[in-house]
This record gives C-alpha cells, sequence and structure tokens, in this order.
C-alpha cells in the first residue's frame, strides 16, 4: 500500500501551506509602527491575530476568539492573486470584489474539498461582516492600521487625501461595529493627529 | 465616572499590542521560500500559525489546534527583546535561555497580570515540549524553515555546515515527535539536498 505522507489531502494541504508563503511579499498601504517601511499582508495577518487575541476582551459582542483569529489568519490570502487595496485609495470596488472572489476560489480550491470549503467559508463570513466573530475580527482589522499611522506620526495618512469625516465614514463606522470602546478611546488622538494636519 | 476606554486594563493590552510590531523587525536565518530575502519573525509567526491549522489532521496526537494556534502566535514574541537564534547556528543555549526568560518578564509582564499569566503559560508549555499542542506546535515551527529551505534550492542550508546526520539529529527528531509523518513525507527531497550539496 502506499506510504500515508503521499496520500493526496496531505500534498493538497501542504501546497497550499507553500503557496501561502508569498503573502508575505504582498505590500500593504500601511508602514510598520516605526515608519520604516510598508508592512506586509503575511505580518499584518499575524499582528491583527495576536490583536484580536490579547484585547477579545474589549470586543463589543462576546467573540469566540478562535474562530476570530481563524478568520483573521486566512483573511487577506486573496491578496496573493488580488493584491492589497488600500482603503483610502481609489479603486473600483466591484472589479477588487470579482478579482478576490476568484483568488478565494483558487486558492481555497488548492485544499482538499471540505477544508477548502471551511476556510472559503470562514473568509466570506469575514467579508459579510455580520456575525460576532467577524465584527469583532473587521474591527481589529480596521483599527491595526489606525494604531500604525498614530505611532508613525501619520504614516499612510499622508499618502491619501483623507480628513477627519472619511476617517469616521471609512474606518471608524466598522471600528464601532465591532470594538467602539477601542475607537472611542483612540479617538482624541485621532483627532488631534487631523486638527494639525488636515485642519 | 472615567469612561472605560482609559481603564488601565485596556491601555496595557494596547501597549502590547503596539510593542509586538516590532516582532516585524527581527531577521530570521532562513529566507522566503522564494529565496528574495531573509524572513521576519512577524511574518515567520503568522505562517507557522497557518500551518497548524490546515495541516492538523496529520498531527502525530490529535493537537488542540486553537491552543497550539495560540501558541505559534506568541512563540516568538521574546525575540523582541532576545533576537533570533538560528538552529544551526552557534551560540550559548543557557544564554540564550536566560536572555529569552528576562524577555518574556519583561513582555508578557506589559498586560494585565492574568492575561500575561495566561500567555507566558503558553509560552512556557511551547518551550517545555511536552503536551499534544506543544509538540504540534513546535513540529510545525521546526519544519517550516525545512519547507523554505527545498522551495529556495538551499536557503539559509547553505550558510551554515549543517549535514544530513545534524539535521536529522536537531530538526528531525523535533518534526518527528508532533509530526512524523510529515518528516517522512519530506525526508526524500531532504536526503536528495543533501546528498548533492554536502555528500
Ligand atoms: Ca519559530
Amino acid at each position: 500500500r502506499r506510504p500515508p505522507d503521499s496520500s493526496p489531502d496531505f500534498r493538497h494541504r501542504l501546497a497550499f501551506a507553500v503557496e501561502a508563503d508569498r503573502l508575505k511579499t504582498v505590500s500593504r498601504g500601511t508602514t510598520l509602527f516605526d515608519g520604516s517601511r510598508r508592512e506586509r499582508s503575511g505580518e499584518h495577518s499575524w499582528h491583527v491575530a495576536l490583536m484580536a487575541l490579547v484585547l477579545a476582551p474589549h470586543a463589543d459582542v462576546p467573540a469566540d476568539v478562535a474562530r476570530a483569529v481563524r478568520m483573521l489568519l486566512v483573511h487577506d490570502i486573496v491578496e496573493i492573486d488580488a493584491g492589497d487595496n488600500p482603503i483610502h485609495g481609489s479603486f473600483d470596488a466591484a472589479e477588487v470584489e470579482r478579482a478576490e472572489r476568484k483568488a478565494a476560489d483558487r486558492l481555497y480550491g488548492m485544499l482538499p474539498e471540505r477544508a477548502g470549503a471551511a476556510l472559503r467559508a470562514l473568509w466570506d463570513e469575514f467579508e459579510a461582516a455580520r456575525t460576532a466573530d467577524a465584527l469583532w475580527g473587521k474591527a481589529i482589522d480596521r483599527v491595526q492600521p489606525v494604531l500604525a499611522n498614530l505611532a508613525a506620526g501619520g504614516g499612510s495618512w499622508r499618502d491619501y487625501p483623507v480628513d477627519m469625516a472619511k476617517m469616521e465614514g471609512r474606518v471608524g463606522a466598522k471600528v464601532k461595529k465591532g470594538a467602539p470602546e477601542i475607537w472611542n478611546a483612540l479617538l482624541p488622538d485621532i483627532r488631534a493627529w487631523f486638527a494639525v494636519n488636515r485642519p
């Protein structure tokens, strides 16, 4: 009989793990907190998963942290094919959505069927942003770049025509759905930066 | 009364999340799978957490995947202070252990007491490598650089005086404790590289 190590199930999982490495080369709009270089999507995924874990008591609705962490580990995998689309950048939302769905089909489709469907369902749930776990994950994903920009003295805010109203509408609204306490805590610092730099 | 957002608990958790960003600047001995640059410890932590999730059915002893993922998310945080010590490099093991324990005291100590103690206990469990969850996490942490080196045509193996016997002793022994199936699956490719490059 064939040794277990050559089972097609294992080879598919391994191929996905190898392909995932490419997320480390996808550059994001934001920088590291020290401003030294652009953040990559792989390390961003680690940071938001860790934040979802350590900030969990501050979720608005108690979330299943393990599920939120799993969502965040896979939430940007589509960027391997579709790239990162900065929140304050200009892009065709329908086109991005099409590209990301196609990427999800290919990438989650590398896994054995049930495993791929489970991770794809997690990603769909994250994107739909309606369950407590997805709202918590989304809030962390949106607030992490805010922390980066505050730490870096502006960071990616300097690269885009973003003002306090856009921040409230595009970022604050989403953070507040999952983590209003965190948004409210950061608001004085955010307002202070925009008052000085985008009066 | 004080607003909840200024509670010391939240500020400590947030400070830890901000400090954690520095792990993205710690360079490892290994490269990305495409060989283009050194891997950083932050992105490595994401990759091993994801691998622990997608390869879980191939753990030797069934592991609590959520716990193994949490361990891997925090397993390298000590490197913010202590740096990375490549497995095939030469270093004083006792000195490294001392530096890492001091780093763990400081970094996990930034969190509220119970949260910090919980993550510190997870890290201690990972380092002790005796529970099923830790053995699974360790196996993944050890095998990920092997995948990187195989993908990169040698990678960090070229930088150190490592041969097949050292691979078996330092890497294989640890991978086999948690994931013998994975080690056995990779063994033909590993042997082939060393047969050609370190005959
Ligand atoms: Ca590691």
